[in-house]
């Protein structure tokens, strides 16, 4: 069995970073040089991303990586 | 040019945590259902490592991914 349950926490802070900002996920695929409906899938849970990907966005964000990783209750 | 702050990071802090729990590459390898090289690979930072393995990682050497993502002076 896959764990996935920081991929699905990923997305989920990556969109909530992503709408904080005003940014659509047009604008987000453009500031981080990925495309469109890969940024969807991201912050669907569907994507296995790599951490390399996962920098580009924290990049993008303007925030720290591990903010992206980070559960609520932690 | 693809970011790479990240990989590095991660592959320092896995290192670190591995050591401080006396666990060989192929002690960790097999307790997170990887390669022993592959382990290798990974804290030299030679891997795009993907979200999942980053979690049987942080999950093999009980601690939260968001740890083995964190610089030091962070």
């Amino acid at each position: 069995m896959q764990p996935h349950k920081a991929r699905l926490q990923f997305a989920s802070n990556v969109r909530e970073q992503r709408l904080t900002k005003g940014l659509s996920q047009e604008d987000l695929a453009e500031l981080c040089g990925l495309h469109r409906t890969y940024v969807g899938s991201v912050e669907r849970g569907e994507r296995n991303i790599c951490i390399d990907n996962m920098e580009r966005i924290a990049l993008a964000l303007e925030v720290r990586l591990e903010d992206l990783i980070k559960g609520e209750k932690e």
